[in-house]
């Protein structure tokens, strides 16, 4: 546990999200959708196995990036890469090519949490909110207006050709911003992201989203005091940065 | 005069906006703020011509950049390296670091256009509205809080390391929102800025602003036919991309 101590709220000028499982449920939206693409078009897959083979797909793939074995490539373009392998294993079969793009573009569609509107909104009275995503830019804005989430600035690790847990990818958010690192709060629901943004100085707030891995999937949703703040939900984040 | 077809409004999926003196009355702001500063300072500066002398000095700092005799600089820095030399010559003295700091940083405190707000708001409700500016990510970030700017996205030439006219800002805004050029509208008040994005086969659409450069600067606001659009202001541009 470090021993560093916790960011005062009043020293935080931005906040910039994780969006995948800490803004929107990624795994609740692409079932939804994927069933009613299945009853349009009479195809009878598990849906929820394709959607976690479809996650499960992203790590490894972004890791080929980090690594430099890839070149960069956006999520658009892993996502699409991953979507190819899995539909022939899934027996999902008779989508034409704008049927699979537009499927592939699922991840511009996702629904928020119930609280993620509203929390940003309080939290952008005073701050400036932004995203730090590995989605890329068009995902991140075309997401934005699906959902009417109200960034005041969408930010992709697209910008800085450094997925996040890279430590570019956060000093350059910062410096974007023309803050300093600790000026600039991450917010996440997975430890190792807020992990890697407060090695390199950031201050980090932990949010719980018990469900993000469906109701079987228990999640470490410990609080971590070593993380400045641990709050249940967006609507909680804010409140706890108003004291 | 160009031959090139119209582009049709169901074609543009995004506008992206030029924002010194299209969505922002830089003059009328920095002679406001700087008038406030003299009474508040007993500084008797002739602050139009001030602030006319900084917004002349900043093509040909942006221009050393584009030829490469800088490295990449941002806006807030050439600003700032343009304000040095302002001060001693209009004979402003006494002030602290922080408030020539504060007094650079007048570029994020710019006030819109009446109709701005109103018309980006009509705009985004079927597109993507993002800036494209040479101002600083910090920036057009800043100012689109402080004048409460609705925009989806915010892109500056920072994020492609090349200024307007360079055919990287426009091909890469484009690229970055995931459009092909023909379905972006760069809008502008400025000739020069709208044929550098046709010249990349962006759609274009002319705004006027007869007083960016005060009462007495008489600007050639003559509609263009080369042009896709040439509207009065941003909510009469809506109401053409209704059509």
């Amino acid at each position: 546990m470090s021993s560093r101590p916790r960011a005062q709220p009043a020293s935080i000028r931005a906040l910039i999200f994780d969006v995948f499982g800490t803004v929107v449920d990624w795994r609740g939206s692409i079932i939804r959708e994927c069933t009613a693409l299945g009853r349009r078009r009479r195809l009878a897959a598990d849906w929820p196995a394709f959607t976690d083979a479809w996650r499960a797909g992203y790590r490894p793939a972004m890791a080929r990036v980090r690594s430099g074995e890839l070149p960069w490539m956006t999520i658009d373009q892993l996502h699409r890469t991953i979507l190819d392998e899995l539909l022939p294993r899934f027996e999902i079969e008779g989508l034409t090519e704008d049927e699979i793009d537009h499927l592939n573009r699922v991840w511009h569609r996702l629904e928020p949490w119930p609280d993620a509107r509203r929390g940003l909104a309080l939290l952008k009275r005073r701050r400036v909110v932004a995203t730090l995503s590995n989605g890329n830019m068009a995902l991140l804005v075309n997401m934005a207006k699906h959902a009417r989430l109200p960034w005041d600035c969408v930010l992709s690790a697209e910008l800085f050709h450094h997925y996040k847990p890279d430590p570019e990818s956060y000093l350059g958010a910062a410096a974007m911003l023309g803050f300093e690192p600790a000026e600039v709060m991450m917010v996440a629901a997975h430890k190792d992201d807020l992990r890697a943004a407060q090695a390199c100085g950031l201050a980090t707030a932990f949010v719980r989203r018990a469900r993000e891995k469906g109701p079987k999937v228990k999640l470490d949703l410990t609080p971590d005091p070593a993380f400045d703040c641990n709050a249940r939900d967006f609507v909680d984040l804010a409140r706890r940065m108003a004291r």
